[in-house]
């Protein structure tokens, strides 16, 4: 536990850069942004990072516009959040000079890469993290702040619907709702924005599911989101749908980038881990939410993955940890 | 404000019949069965009643299994929950003694119609005013009941998504989490279980989705339901979905029954109402989401209803307090 480390960390610098992983979600904003400001509302110098496009919807956390994609020149403590491990980070820190490094994660895979690791799978977001870190620190919380930090924790909770959401976080977010944040803005910007065209895209990969084994599955192929007119951000949510199915353990969506590699969205109920099988395909996260990218083309990644996934649907949770 | 009132007549009564409305939601089997369990704690008769058959999913609430469908005999008391009018309660008085009605309700559409009524449409859900009841007659909350007000309450929320949920509302989920209920398992059970054929459902009925003038819309038909072999009970939470579309300000749902009637579930953006079409159709509800019942056939009811909807979002809502 080295909540007091990072804070005595934080409060020695003076210049501080600040990252987030690629591929970032509501969390990884929230943490990066919540921090960057806590760090300024201290009076020190502090800059965020994120080597990545943001999708359209975290674009509307405050600030999100400040976020730039690398580091240059020298700061005298570097802080990765929500990244397990320094690939996930990209290119953010590779053009900075050394410097000490505070890891801050709340992801059971983090390899504990920083000089100084935080990282606690018990907070339900690493933006809650931040949230204990601005106690800590002696910043409180303003309308603006409280938003920007209850992004991450509506974001990873979906909208407060996790098993991880405790009395202790409803007391946490009743205090950002108090201090000015709003729940519902929050989650109808995460959760239930999508385009038209995305909502027939939807429509379309539901006409390909599939149940076997205990696990539902669908595929979105280049071709159905070009003749749409959508993207590769894969923003449809479609795998958290998925998984509602009664007679699945375990849900997964591929997703064909324009790359032609794909992108597995993967889910399961409790007492099942997709985290394992991301991790053995070189992605990561939780038990139940996991996903990763691999190198198309699509007919030859499915069979193995979907292997690995039924024997999960199979085998259930062993880890009783995560 | 008669929550005093009710009080009384509550804690005077000894023999209560208490009853909810006809195509039941959470919250009205949650405040039916809530206050059926306060009152019997308080040693009194109570006797639940509901003239409708539940969905599956709201028999996993505790009790559930006590509701008939009309009382009979005499009672001290009657009591109305949820219910707009008292059409809604369909014949479960019907055979009743005549007897003091206590009406209390959340609806602002509320008529009104009781000996005694408390109508607060500050309340999200009707289980939020059966909450302060209990803490008003001194009833403790255990898991049982925590869990059964916390139905309701998450039900009528969409889980805690509506922008009525308050520090205030957050303050009492917290206290009945606290108290033992689980808010990711009653988010499960409420929104998160469809059967595999349902899922293939929700995606034919995409395929026919439109989007005309602000309103998003699609059918399900009786064939639809029946190649898949699914019942006529209305759980796919499509206009919810569909209401996620950027471009549109109203959706609904058209689901052809059985009998050949068809259900209307329609929602609303926030400033856009569609209680007021859903009333001049015979149904009723709130500004963002409210439903009807209409003699068929589906090419007939369709035109006037969509016309209706498509003036509802583009005047916006005129009435601010709803």
């Amino acid at each position: 536990m080295s909540r007091e480390q990072a804070r005595q960390a934080l409060e020695q610098a003076r210049r501080v850069a600040v990252a987030t992983h690629i591929t970032p979600d509501a969390d990884a904003i929230s943490s990066l942004i919540g921090l960057t400001q806590i760090l300024r509302r201290l009076g020190k110098e502090a800059e965020p990072f994120c080597d990545d496009e943001l999708p359209p919807r975290l674009r509307a956390i405050p600030h999100a516009e400040e976020i730039s994609r690398a580091a240059r020149g020298s700061f005298d403590l570097l802080v990765s959040l929500d990244a397990s491990d320094p690939a996930r980070l990209g290119r953010a820190f590779a053009e900075v000079r050394e410097a000490p490094l505070l890891n801050i994660d709340h992801h059971i895979t983090n390899t504990g890469f920083g000089t100084v690791n935080w990282v606690d799978p018990s907070a339900v977001a690493t933006a809650e993290m931040v949230l204990w870190l601005a106690d800590d620190l002696g910043v409180s919380l303003d309308r603006e702040l409280a938003s920007i930090l209850l992004a991450g924790i509506v974001g990873d909770t979906m909208g407060l619907r996790t098993p991880n959401v405790t009395p202790q976080v409803l007391r946490e977010v009743t205090r950002l709702v108090e201090a000015g944040a709003s729940l519902p803005a929050l989650v109808d910007v995460l959760f239930n924005r999508r385009s038209f065209a995305a909502i027939r895209l939807f429509g379309q990969a539901l006409a390909g599911v599939r149940l076997e084994d205990g696990v539902i599955w669908t595929v979105v192929t280049r071709e159905m989101r070009q003749t749409l007119g959508l993207g590769q951000a894969n923003d449809l949510s479609l795998s958290s749908f998925l998984i509602s199915a009664e007679e699945a353990r375990i849900a997964a969506v591929f997703t064909e980038r324009d790359d032609g590699k794909v992108e597995v969205s993967m889910r399961a109920r409790p007492g099942y881990d997709v985290a394992r099988v991301a991790l053995a395909f070189g992605g990561g996260g939780h038990p139940p939410a996991a996903g990763c990218l691999v190198p198309g083309p699509l007919e030859e990644v499915i069979p193995p993955i979907l292997s690995a996934l039924k024997a999960a649907a199979r085998d259930g949770r062993t880890d009783p940890s995560g």
